[in-house]
């Protein structure tokens, strides 16, 4: 099976064409490997305290998302730097010990371009991401430039211990909608069997050109602009030398909580 | 009791200081990461076909299991070498060019040792390192060198397309049991929430001291000896550059199956 030699290469090749930040004790990671914190299930019942730095996040990964540490806002990572965008509505970068409870980073790496003009929902961008870009085993990341007729994104607010489950204070989150912006859409596509380890099919988040606006995506409409994408061939869970959810089920079925806290986009406007 | 899954196909343990062949050409590997190459569900479903060369599994560790091309046999790494036991009784050391397409593997290094002499079974030894080894949710490696009063395991015959599901494969297995037996088991344990993506719980692999007798292990009496085990704070999914999978419902639930596929030990004598 040749596909099995070509595997092999692509495994194993570090394609660095020259973007990283190298880490000079660090050896060089896969560039083709996605890279997770901790795992969705623990974060969705619960467990907000961060575990990675964001500085060490950086080392695995230029592209991604996640969250902050006590939940504090969605995290976006893009160009090789970490924008938090906080529940009040503002923007910042994330300093380098800064820690967070769950993130999905990648190096990205244009594999193959898509036009998005007047792409009228995600669920029309997700379709066509789906027909272009082939074995859904695997992991795609997808940065998609564009000029948003409209878009709809939210954040959720720094929680403080005891911690309630994300279903609970996604209730609460904070909801905005923007007309004619520009801004890059950061997304990650994960297959269906991860299960709850992280968001099986496509995870959005925003970022404006001026960096002022972002957030976790439930709605937009693409008025022009390309989605360009990576599909990614290995698949690294840092779970650390311990977790802090150690006699928690995470291994149950949060499938509805899970779509109901990244997927409801009725209703918000 | 998901603890008493046991391991399918193969162990590779490799465990030692000094005897990996070193690629001079590849970053150094996280010692304490685990893993593995593709998802348990695939083999399940008969995607015998392996994807990756043995001698660059054993650049990620030098101990672990799974099995061989087109299933043949169980595969141990122990002591940075890759044996198959095949489903004739023979025990052979598997040449670099092989391939798997299910394998799981680390860097052994001891962490701690608990003794194991008048261990009655796979389920005690299994129930001790539990209460040893602390949080579930990391995986652990578990090497245990034993004089064994007596031990069970079989092996699995090579397969030839159109593959049948290893469910259907295993009622066809080769099973042995010898009493007064030196050898090592090499475990991997993986937390409950890994779900269909490898085996929940623990899975072992046996290779005699002469590396003449091998297999999965579906039942053993420990007469001395002791078990050194080595927890693992990441876990890598090696899933190559395309799968041979698209089109097949991975995700679904197959608990069942791998458990009549992995641990099984009644009957079996």
């Amino acid at each position: 099976m040749d596909w099995s030699i070509k595997s092999r290469l692509f495994a194993l090749s570090l394609c660095i064409v020259g973007c990283t930040p190298p880490q000079s004790s660090q050896p060089p990671i896969d560039r083709q490997q996605i890279t997770q914190v901790s795992i969705l299930n623990a974060l969705m019942l619960g467990h907000y305290d961060g575990v990675m730095p964001m500085g060490e996040v950086l080392e695995y990964g230029d592209f991604g998302l996640g969250t902050c540490d006590h939940l504090d806002g969605e995290l976006i990572v893009l160009d090789g730097k970490a924008y938090q965008a906080k529940a009040d509505g503002t923007v910042v970068e994330v300093p380098a010990a800064e820690t967070t409870p769950f993130a999905v980073v990648t190096f990205f790496e244009k594999q193959s371009k898509l036009p998005c003009a007047g792409i009228g929902s995600l669920q029309e961008l997700e379709g066509r991401l789906d027909t272009a870009s082939g074995d859904e085993n695997l992991f795609v990341a997808v940065r998609v430039e564009a000029t948003f007729e409209s878009i709809t994104f939210r954040s959720v607010g720094r929680q403080e211990p005891p911690y309630q489950p994300l279903v609970e204070v996604a209730k609460k989150q904070s909801v905005w909608s923007h007309e004619k912006v520009k801004g890059t859409l950061v997304g990650i596509r994960s297959p269906k069997w991860v299960g709850g380890l992280s968001v099986a099919g496509y995870h959005w988040h925003f970022l404006s050109d001026d960096h002022k606006l972002g957030g976790h995506v439930l709605e937009c409409k693409i008025e022009s602009g390309a989605a360009m994408y990576d599909p990614c061939s290995s698949w690294l869970v840092k779970l650390g030398e311990s977790t802090s959810w150690t006699g928690t089920d995470v291994g149950k079925d949060l499938s509805r909580e899970i779509e109901q806290v990244e997927r409801i986009r009725e209703g918000k406007k």
